[in-house]
């Protein structure tokens, strides 16, 4: 960037750097206080016309960015502590980045999670957001993936599906008469809810997670492949919204497609079933439902899906591609 | 990215990934281990044909765009703790992602620096490559641009322009007959040298610094104009290689287009005087010569460069920009 695009850009992005150790962006890099907590990273990059349209509103471009790293740290049971944001852009366009970066703003506040840094550079190609994100844990409490066991509950929060009603109603794949309906499924895709508030229940109470941001159905064979372990799926019981529930009565959808599609970004979990109850109350403090949906069960082979008469159900596609 | 892209792309990253915090990329996130120290973090992204260009060798983008982020944690004191990558592709050509790999592996061990994590993109657009790297600084430690003062002395490492000639000599605007000299360089542009090996002294020793990635004397600009100071510079005692000193000899260069070109990664540091003795003994331990080039002033004017006889010098443009 130009000297002058980068005066431009350090206006718009400096008062998202609260923290004292971002120095206000004056500076090349930027610090995190130590102490005894562990730091969780985790990045995520979205490019414009894969991840998102170039006329997508930059003020939900910038919370989406944003949401899908905090996503990742509350399934690993991070509390949020900052994040830096690479920007690589045809031109400094006024019209662009101040909604971009009020929208990102709005978020780094309401998610306690400010900027710390980034870099913003000039591309002949499409609009690309990166965003590396910071989360605090105790001393080894990272959550992972691999420490799910036999005997665990499935557990799944909010609704399962929405996001891939709302691309589907997006791209006229589907239709939906009931505005407030298509428009609260088309939200859940365009600006995710992060379920920052769970990040200490599920560290507490979680004996693996991961987010769900690929289809549940394919998120749930990888923790089980990364875990060693099986799992048996009452289908019956994955958590579906009232328009969710709507659409498959209207036959418009199957919920083969609803826990095969992207963007959800709940929270899966693997818990002691003796925690439940513990999970289910500190869960419901921040106002989102949690869901038994299934078993861990010994084995090597792909995780079952059971219908309400016990017959496996075909998954048609296990996960989201780009491809 | 598909998940057989995904699965290739993790065969030829996860050898990086020797710290246990980064769970051999199993995982949507890794952990770097707390313990009092203050977290360093700085991010650089490049772009094929704006920062690099599309047949340049994959190993030595792959080592640029991990040493420039090394070369600001240097000049901050900070030692190498790790790395995340973002990688915006347009396929998943092992071609070209083994070569890359190749380098990027070579330098995360030579600097001890293990990648924790990354992401995978498609783009239509060109390649980018966007780093986020982590160091370690007792708590407190970071070395700020803010902090210079009045009768310091302006520090530099190694030499300055070489990277602004071999530009200069891969594009053809200037000529060298010397081979070895050529390839030098040119090595220095395509492959810096970050100071990693000084980090500690910088923090020992240091005021305030900076790497010099810019151009010195608009660098330096910066570090004066954030430490509320000036400075005066003997131009002559600029450290310039036999290589550089021979163009300038040939009238090919001159001192002002070497102090105002970019890509040195040197590092620039502001130091009472009392401690030029054992910051240079220290820096001789890693094989870096540093000199003394001026001397940080009060006052709000950019800094004023002098030649041998006294006389001010002109500076046609103060910093590298990319448009």
């Amino acid at each position: 960037m130009s000297s002058g695009e980068d005066d431009l850009i350090a206006r718009y992005f400096k008062p998202l750097a609260t923290d004292p150790g971002a120095l206000g962006l004056t500076d090349d890099a930027a610090f995190l206080k130590g102490g005894g907590d562990d730091l969780v990273v985790t990045t995520d990059a979205i490019v414009e016309g894969v991840h998102f349209l170039g006329n997508d509103r930059p003020d939900t471009v910038a919370k989406k960015a944003l949401r899908v790293n905090l996503s990742d740290l509350a399934a690993k049971g991070a509390t949020p502590a900052g994040f830096v944001l690479t920007l690589a852009l045809r031109a400094a366009d006024e019209n662009w980045l101040a909604p971009f970066a009020r929208g990102l703003g709005d978020d780094a506040a309401a998610f306690a999670c400010p900027l710390f840094g980034g870099d913003t550079v000039s591309t002949p190609g499409p609009l690309t957001i990166s965003i590396t994100a910071f989360g605090r844990v105790p001393p080894g409490g990272m959550v992972k993936r691999t420490s799910a066991q036999p005997g665990d509950r499935v557990i799944v929060t909010g609704t399962i599906g929405d996001a891939a009603l709302g691309l589907a109603l997006l791209t006229g794949k589907i239709t939906l008469d009931d505005a407030t309906a298509r428009e609260a499924l088309i939200g859940r895709y365009r600006v995710p809810q992060p379920r920052v508030g769970l990040a200490k229940a599920v560290r507490t109470y979680a004996r693996a997670a991961m987010d769900v941001s690929d289809g549940l159905a394919g998120d749930l064979s990888k923790l089980c492949a990364a875990s060693g372990v099986s799992a048996v799926i009452d289908a019956d019981s994955v958590p579906l919204s009232v328009a969710a529930r709507s659409l498959i009565a209207q036959g418009k959808a199957g919920l083969p497609v609803l826990v095969s599609g992207g963007d959800d970004y709940e929270i899966l979990c693997a818990m002691p079933e003796d925690r439940l109850d513990a999970f289910t109350a500190a869960a419901a403090e921040s106002g989102v439902a949690v869901t038994s949906v299934g078993t861990i069960i010994a084995g090597n082979v792909a995780p079952r899906w059971l219908d309400a008469e016990g017959r496996e159900m075909a998954l048609p596609r296990l996960s989201y591609s780009h491809f």
